[in-house]
C-alpha cells in the first residue's frame, strides 16, 4: 500500500481485520470521558475548535491508533456483552467494498448489481421463512421484503403495515381516535413501544402479555388479554412474537400464537431480531416452528450472524402491501420512463436513500454456504451449553437463573449465601440485605472487567435483581474462553468480598 | 496483503479507492436484470438455491471484480445524477475503520470514543446552525443532537418532536383525533408526506405551500394556509423550510419562515439535508440566515460533503426533549449502575443499535479542517456557474430552465425547434407536439448515456415537462468533464433526431 493518509488509514483497518485482539489482549483499554479527551488531546483533540485548522497525516495518523486502542474490541472472544460479537471478517470487507462503491439502493438505476442481490437475498431468507416456497430460485422482481436500519425500525414498518392493512385510509386521512391495541411479551423488545409512540398509538397501545418463567409469552394469557381489549371497546390489530428475546433467548410458541391471531384476525409479526438465524441451524429451526404462518418476519443479521452493523431484513408475506402502505411516486426519483423502472425498491418502504446493506450478506453466504451459517449457529448454542454445565458443576459459586439457546444468565454467590435459590420465582423471597449485596455486586464485578481490561459481559436485572448474562454467537469462543470469563467472575467477585464491599 | 478472501476482496476494494474510473473510463457498464444475471453465471449465480453450496475463493474474487465492474461509479466526476456524488476518500476509509470496529452508538460501553466524537461532531455542526454559540469547545454530556440512518428518519425524529412539544400526551395515550397540519413547500421533500403518513397524521395533514418560480416558499402563502388551515379547525404544529430543494436547490426564507412559524406558536423544523452544507461557506452560508430560529435541521453529510452513505445530523436546539421524547429506559441496556451511564445516547433516539457514522466524518473534517470543507462547497458552486455559463453562450441549444446555488436545470431543444423559451412560467404554453418531443427526449437521452457509459445525468418533470438536471458536488469535477456532460447531451440529441426518433 501507498502512503497516501487513506491507504495509512486503510491499512491499520485491515490488520484489525486480519490479526484482531485475542487471548489475553485487553477487551477495552477503559478510559473515562475526561481521560480520553486527554489523551486524545496528544493527537490534535477529540473537540474541534470554532476555527478548525487541517491535521496532517501523522497526527492524522496518531489519532486512528488510539480510536482503535481505546475503542472496545467487538470481536475478542471474550466480548461477550451483547447481542452481536465477532463479526465475519468476508462481511467486514464486503461492507468495505459497499463503502467504496458508493450508492444507495433505492433505484436499479443506481444500484443494479446491489438490487438484484436484494431480491436474491431476500428471496432466500424467504424460502427459511417459510413465505417462500422450495424451488424459488428464480431472482423475483418483486421481493418479499426490503432492508432497513435495524431491528426497531424494522419494527415501525411493520406495525405500520398491520395497521395499513386494518384501515387503509389513516395512510391519508389520519387517525380518528380509535384505541389501537398490540399484543407483545412481557419480555420482548421495548421497540414494539417505541413504535407505539412514533405511530401515533401512544404506549398505552401495547399491552405487555405475561410470560413464563423462561420468558415465553403465555398463550392463554395472549387470547384473555385481545378479548379484554375486545370487551374495553379497543382494536386489537397485531400480535408480535419473539423468536429469541433480548435477555434469556426465550420463543414464543409461533403456532400457538398463530392461532390466536388468526382467530381473532390479527397481523403477527415475528420479531426474530436475535433468534430468527436458528432457522439457519437444522438443529435448532424447530424453536421458530410456525413462522410461514406470520404476515412479517424481522431478521438481524447483524446480530447472531455476525455481518457489520447493520443487516436487517424485514420479510413480508405479502410483497404488494409494501408499496400500498409506504409509496408516494415522487417524480424526480421514481420516473416511470427510466430503463428497468419496475425493479426500484425505494418506493416500497419509508426512506429514500439506501445504504448498501447486502453486498456484506451476499459474500458471507456465499462464501461460507448454508453449512457454514448452520455451524455458527450450532457452535454457539454448544458454547452455551458448556457455559451451563461448568454453571452446573461450580457447587454453588455460580447459579444459573434462566436462559434457552445461546442464553446463560447466572448469578454470582459469594461465599457466605451459598447455596442460595435464583430461580425467577425465589428472588422476590430474598432478604433485603441478601438482594443489595447481590445487586450491587454484578456492575462492580462489570466494572472490574472494564477497567482491567480481561472481558466484558452483560448484566441485566431478572425480577429486580441485577444477574449476568452470557450469550453466544462468536464462531472464536472457544470453551477455555467461556470458562475464563466465569473465572474472572469469580476473581472480581472473591476480592469485592474480601475488601468488605458488599 | 495476504491472500486470504478478507484480504483479496480488500485489496480491490482500496485500488477502488485510490485509482477510481476516471474520464473516458466508463461511467457505468450498463447491463440488464436478465444480463447480470446471465453475467454472474460465470461467478456462481446471483441467485441462491435451496441448498448453498460454499463457493471457493477464486469464484468468490470474480463476483468481487464483477461487482465492481457493473455498478455504477458514484466517484466519477461524470456521475452526475442525484444528490449525492463523489465520497471523500477519507470518509470511505474511515467507515471502514468503523466497520472494523464494528459496534454500536447506543451506550458508552460499548462506543467510548465514538461517542465523545458524536458529542464534538454535533457540537460543531450546532455552532455552524446556529444553535450553540462560539467558544463551546468543550465536548458536551448532551449533545444538541443525534445521528440518524438518512434524512428522512431524521425528518420523521423532527415532526415527533414538534408534536410531542404541543401534545406530549400522545406519548402515552395516542392520537386523539385532532386533525394536526404541517406545512412545506410544495417544492420540498417528500419525506413530509412519508412521515405523516408513519406517524398516524396522515398524508392529507401535509399542507403544500405554494412556492415561487425558483422552487421558495412564498411566506405570504405560508402564513394565509396556516390561518386557512386553523380556521377550518384543524391543528397546524410544525413548519418545515427547505434549504435547498431536491429539484433546483431552491433556499426558504429562514427569518420570513421564523417570523410566522413564532407569531403562530409552530415548531420550525428545517430541512438541510441537501443544502445545509452551504453553512460550511463564509460565500454562500447568506442562504441560511435564520437558521439559529429554528427548533430542529436536518443536515446529510453523504450529499454534498462526500460522507460515504449515511451521514445524517438531526440538530436540535433544546437538547433535552429528545429523551423527553423518546426515552423509555430498557433496564437491560442503560443500566443506570454501570459506568458513565450518563453518556448513553441510545434512549435519546427511536433506534436501539446504531452503526457509526461520526467517525467518517470526524476524521474527514480534521483532515480537511473549516477551510476545507468551504472549498469543496465554493468549488462547486463555481462548476455549477460554469455550467449555466456554458448554456447560456449555447445559441438556444440549450436553454436554463431554473437552479440555485449548485443546480442547474435545462433543456436540450432539436434545431428545428430554436429558439424556445423553456421558462417555468412557460413550459405550459407549449403546444403538444413540442411538449411531447422535448418530454420523450430526456429519458432516451439518458439512456443513451448509461448505454454508452459515458455519463450520468438526472432528469425530472418541470411542470410536467421532463428536463435536466446538472448539481455539483463532486470536486473531481473539472470544466473540461461539465463540458464533455453537455457534449453528450447534445450529441444524443442530434443523434436521435435524425434517426427521426423525436
Amino acid at each position: 500500500m501507498g502512503d497516501s493518509l487513506e491507504e495509512r488509514i486503510a491499512a491499520r483497518a485491515l490488520r484489525y481485520v486480519v490479526e484482531p485482539p485475542r487471548a489475553l489482549d485487553p477487551v477495552v483499554d477503559l478510559a473515562s470521558p475526561a481521560e480520553l479527551q486527554a489523551i486524545f488531546d496528544q493527537a490534535g483533540s477529540l473537540a474541534f475548535a470554532d476555527e478548525s485548522l487541517p491535521v496532517d497525516d501523522d497526527t492524522m495518523v496518531d489519532a486512528v491508533d488510539l480510536v482503535i486502542k481505546h475503542s472496545v474490541h467487538t470481536s475478542h472472544p471474550r466480548f461477550i456483552n451483547q447481542n452481536f460479537a465477532g463479526p465475519d471478517p468476508v462481511s467486514v470487507v464486503g461492507d468495505w467494498l459497499g463503502a467504496a462503491l458508493n450508492t444507495t439502493g433505492a433505484t436499479f438505476e443506481a444500484a443494479p448489481v446491489f438490487t438484484l442481490m436484494e431480491s436474491a437475498v431476500l428471496s432466500k431468507l424467504g424460502r427459511f421463512a417459510g413465505y417462500v416456497g422450495p424451488g424459488s430460485e428464480q431472482i423475483p422482481t418483486l421481493p418479499p421484503g426490503l432492508f432497513c436500519p435495524g431491528g426497531s425500525t424494522a419494527t415501525l414498518y411493520a406495525l405500520q403495515l398491520a395497521r395499513h392493512r386494518l384501515r387503509p385510509d389513516i395512510k391519508v386521512s389520519g387517525a380518528t381516535g380509535e384505541q389501537f391495541t398490540l399484543f407483545v411479551s412481557a419480555a420482548g423488545h421495548y421497540a414494539a413501544t417505541k413504535s407505539a409512540a412514533l405511530l401515533g398509538l401512544g404506549t398505552n397501545a401495547v399491552v405487555k402479555v405475561a410470560a413464563d418463567e423462561r420468558g415465553a409469552m403465555i398463550p392463554d394469557a395472549l387470547d384473555a388479554a385481545i378479548c379484554a381489549s375486545k370487551a374495553d371497546g379497543q382494536v386489537p390489530f397485531a400480535v408480535i412474537a419473539t423468536s429469541g428475546t433480548t435477555v434469556t433467548s426465550a420463543f414464543d410458541d409461533l403456532n400457538a400464537l398463530g392461532d390466536i391471531s388468526e382467530a381473532h384476525g390479527l397481523w403477527l409479526h415475528v420479531d426474530g431480531c436475535y433468534g430468527g438465524s436458528a432457522l439457519f441451524s437444522p438443529t435448532h429451526r424447530h424453536h421458530l416452528d410456525g413462522v410461514e404462518r406470520s404476515d412479517s418476519f424481522v431478521w438481524n443479521l447483524h446480530k447472531m450472524m455476525g455481518m457489520t452493523q447493520q443487516c436487517t431484513a424485514l420479510l413480508v408475506r405479502e410483497p404488494a402491501l409494501l408499496a400500498d402502505c409506504f409509496a408516494l411516486r415522487a417524480d424526480y426519483l421514481f420516473q416511470p420512463d427510466k430503463l428497468h423502472a419496475e425493479y426500484d425498491s425505494g418506493d416500497r418502504t419509508f426512506q429514500c436513500a439506501r445504504r448498501i446493506d447486502v453486498l456484506k450478506l451476499w459474500l458471507a453466504w456465499k462464501h461460507h454456504g448454508d453449512a457454514g451459517f448452520a455451524a455458527r449457529i450450532d457452535h454457539a448454542v454448544a458454547m452455551a451449553e458448556h457455559a451451563a454445565r461448568r454453571i452446573q458443576a461450580s457447587d454453588g459459586e455460580f447459579v444459573r437463573v434462566t436462559g434457552t439457546f445461546t442464553n446463560v444468565v447466572f448469578g454470582w454467590v459469594p461465599p457466605a449465601l451459598r447455596p442460595l435459590d435464583l430461580s425467577p420465582a425465589s428472588i422476590g423471597q430474598l432478604t433485603p440485605e441478601v438482594h443489595d449485596a447481590l445487586h450491587t455486586l454484578a456492575p462492580r464485578i462489570k466494572g472490574r472487567m472494564q477497567t482491567e481490561g480481561t472481558a466484558m459481559m452483560g448484566f441485566q436485572p431478572i425480577e429486580g435483581l441485577n444477574t449476568f448474562r452470557l450469550l453466544f454467537m462468536n464462531p472464536e469462543v472457544a470453551p477455555s474462553d467461556v470458562d475464563a470469563m466465569l473465572d474472572r467472575v469469580s476473581q472480581y467477585g472473591d476480592e469485592l468480598v474480601a475488601a468488605g464491599q458488599p
